[in-house]
């Protein structure tokens, strides 16, 4: 039974099944740091700093469920808080401990070091405020009942959580007794009866329905409720960005990408043109979107999102995802529906010794995938391109979408590593979103996991040469790193490195990163503009659209 | 006559003396991007992420005065705003310009990347808030009086500013006449001549006086007077951590580095035995008061800071340290007061093959510095044994004491490299704290920028160690970086580096260091626990200073 705040702390953690926590150390945290290392169930996981930390849990979120982050008092916190935003906009419960000064130097207002120097402290729980579903600052009196509130946000709604342990408050003793038992949400059941029978209603007079399986499926767990809901009814289902792979892409419902009037216009075609779109947990954000050019008449749309569904032009509060989607599959007939199988790139095209073109990587990049892979794809010309892949079974496709921070998918690409060992991990970055936070390679070596990295390098941030006005204004360009190089600077010497620059040399460092039975490493070199046709698109597109809006 | 709001902006910040913006392009921020690269008058100065961005402006602030950064909307903001909270703390003007989507998708509540998923575009600016003196969301309607007033605010408070710029309002037209004259504040004359007289009451009354040289000195652009103040009445001066260099440590009345009780008793003695101590702008946090250690009774103080004066417990608002400095040189006279004079660190303790220690580097890093030097000392250990070495006339030593981001020096470097290219600059970091933002070393040879670059190597974060309960606590290691091998993977192929771990190679590296006419990057590796003793004896009185807080 925990007799101090944070052993309090440190068992509902771990008793929602918590046991690793990212960080940076800091003396303003070290009861929080001493607890997790001296804890034989939990293990500190260090990072370079506290972004890439933040980036690094988002990862391990989304191949775990959840995760937990702790830094230090003011420094340490703002520092994350940009990963932090990412996992609350992209549905993430990261669990964000903070060290603080004692109640007694807040008290005195002493001018202490991480702070603003004006013996304030409320400033950065409250900058904190906007990016989690739900926040404390812990004392004895109050931990018990607070740290429960935060545990059931962060659980039921998904998204990160901040608490503040102020120093002098970790190994007080707790008073008298508490609750330890997060309470899920509830449906509330009139309501979900009446939006049932609503969508009962649409289905029952739509001769043709499509599946759009969104993310929140993964998010929330409910990938196994959803396939079984599908593979019974034989609803075919597309997708969008942000939410490939929420659904396995080999599943014979599988339509494709949906990205608007942007691209696969198959898929376009048939999902627009059914008389029925059962949303089930996709944003309809920009670039999910195609640049808001996916048009489907919200009359002939049922949404059902995490807490709410939505039929036609009526919204149903207060029922639960999982709890709409056991009552579809009480609900909806089998169907047959013919409709498009989803595609992937094809052959790769070009001669062995071509320079590569985005003709040749993409396709040659989808081939390599294996059953079960993590992917992570960098915002960018990259996961543009990697994105329309057909991926194989049980691989999954992590994409920040919609925060769309680069530099994310380095740290998250170790945070998932961690996170499934026993999964490959897949990294694919474009050089100028590595540079920002590529010190974290280095931790993969700390921890035995070998990833295999590509790094393209295309002299500079395509993405933004192809959106800016004038594609090679000097603040596009980058630092001329030697980046095979930089694996062993960073500690990695077992490590197979390469650059290539032609198909063969592809092929060979591919080859070779198969098997090495090491951490892999490979800059692909490409030409300046050498985007994929998706990514030239969608440039165009949205460039049409910030033209517009101006 | 600037015709629109990007031109009103550009052309006020160049007013002000504007000519470099750091910064991370965005696709939110293009119309700044543009403005800036193609603007003859301004560079653009590209970073690896936002938060190195924001400690090179940082860096930049310090020796030219204020700096210019330049981010994208949520990813970027959120990123730079740990550094930008360190140059709101340590009083150094940033103008931070932000990219943000157009009023129009704000209108709309369009779901747009880089924001948190809602339709709402309040957040970021409101969590900016705490860590600007002024801050404003330009449109064509109020960006001149808003810009104006945002420019005064950052001058005459000297912290960061946040600027955000919608993407639609970049070329819209200015309405009407605008007035662009930010004022100074203006000393109240009664309450100015008020606090005078008492001034020189107290001076009066007392044989003995020491002024304390702050760190405001040198960031208001104060330090020809207070020089020559303290020349004509040979009043002598201390300093504290965080006000090193604030004046020339080669001037005949330089007492030393005042620590409190942790360091330097001689200095300690003559300062807590004066009968006057008169603080020209040093803040009384806990590192720069040796832990709260720094003992002066309050009735034998003043205390002149940037807005106001102290003079023993009486307060005198609304008066400007230049005018109370004008007024004071008027007012005091010459006085001959026996002091000790600084001392140095003495020689180098060791023999050529002897393994470094803390007895031989420091004195002997003490012996490189130049006149005019640039020393860019990083948070922790290596700060501390720097601190106390004697710096040569016109050498400026720069740390980042009261928010202490570690990871701050290492961009920061880079910033005053930029911002003072016929200086020589010095970079010395642990390599925890470098381990944060290393990647920003390419960025030097971009700019053709020469520095030698000390990293001291001792296996762990030895800040941490000497602060928290058990050294070897796992969270104090790191991952093991090759050090020397980074600048050529950066793309530094023609600096010189080398790994020393004796004191006949470091004689060796530091000779070819001053003469190789390239960038220099030295790893220095010691003992994992090999700190100087200011920084343990720093070290445990923190540790008993928090304990006792406990």
């Amino acid at each position: 039974m925990p007799q101090t705040v944070i052993e309090l702390l440190m068992s509902r953690l771990k008793a929602i099944g918590v046991t690793d926590v990212f960080g940076v150390p800091g003396d303003f945290s070290f009861a929080l740091n001493d607890a997790i290392d001296d804890d034989p169930d939990m293990r500190w996981i260090g990072c370079t700093n506290e972004l890439n930390a933040a980036y690094a849990a988002d990862g391990y979120a989304r191949v775990r469920g959840k995760a937990a982050l702790c830094t230090t008092y003011g420094v340490g916190e703002l520092s994350a808080i940009c990963g932090v935003a990412g996992s609350y906009t992209e549905h993430l419960p990261v669990f964000h401990l903070v060290g603080m000064p004692s109640i007694s130097t807040q008290r005195l207002g002493r001018v202490v070091h991480h702070t603003l120097g004006d013996g304030q402290f409320d400033a950065f729980a409250a900058m904190a405020k906007p990016v989690a579903c739900a926040s404390a600052i812990l004392t004895a009196e109050n931990a018990a009942c607070q740290i429960e509130r935060c545990i059931e946000a962060g659980l039921t709604r998904n998204r990160p959580v901040y608490m503040a342990l102020p120093q002098d408050q970790a190994n007080k003793a707790l008073p008298g007794e508490y609750v330890c038992a997060p309470e899920a949400p509830v449906s509330d059941p009139a309501v979900l009866a009446a939006c049932l029978e609503a969508m009962a209603e649409k289905f029952a007079g739509a001769g043709t329905a499509v599946v759009l399986a969104g993310y929140l499926i993964a998010r929330l767990g409910l990938r196994q409720t959803a396939r079984e809901l599908l593979e019974r009814t034989g609803l075919p289902f597309a997708t969008m960005f942000m939410d490939k792979t929420a659904l396995d892409e080999t599943l014979p419902g599988y339509v494709g990408l949906y990205d608007g009037r942007i691209m696969n216009p198959e898929v376009r075609d048939f999902v627009e043109s059914c008389d029925l779109v059962l949303n089930l947990g996709a944003h309809w954000s920009d670039f999910n979107t195609g640049a808001f050019t996916a048009h489907i008449d919200q009359s002939r749309m049922i949404a059902v999102m995490q807490h709410e569904v939505r039929v036609g032009y009526a919204t149903f509060p207060n029922v639960e995802m999982r709890d709409v989607l056991a009552g579809l599959d009480r609900l909806l007939p089998a169907k047959t529906i013919s409709h498009p199988r989803a595609k992937g790139l094809g052959e790769p095209k070009g001669a062995p010794n071509d320079p590569i073109t985005p003709d040749y990587l993409y396709p040659r990049w989808e081939k390599f995938l294996r059953p079960g892979d993590i992917v992570m794809a960098e915002t960018g010309t990259v996961s543009m391109g990697l994105g329309f892949a057909l991926m194989p079974e049980g691989a999954e496709f992590f994409n920040q979408t919609l925060w769309g921070a680069i530099g994310w998918a380095t740290p998250a690409a170790f945070g998932a590593a961690l996170g499934a060992p026993q999964r490959r991990t897949l990294l694919f970055t474009g050089e100028g979103a590595h540079q920002m936070t590529v010190q974290e390679l280095g931790q993969f070596g700390l921890h035995g996991l070998k990833p295999i990295v590509f790094c393209l390098n295309n002299d500079g941030y395509l993405i933004e040469r192809l959106l800016c006005k004038n594609p090679m204004s000097s603040y596009n360009d980058l630092a001329p790193w030697k980046y095979a190089e930089l694996p062993a600077a960073f500690g990695l010497s077992d490590w197979f490195c390469a650059k290539v620059t032609t198909n063969a040399e592809l092929e060979a460092a591919m080859a070779k990163a198969e098997t090495c039975g090491t951490g892999a490493y490979i800059e692909v070199v490409m030409d300046r503009m050498a985007a994929s046709p998706l990514a030239q698109k969608l440039g165009e597109s949205i460039k049409t659209l910030y033209a517009s809006a101006k």
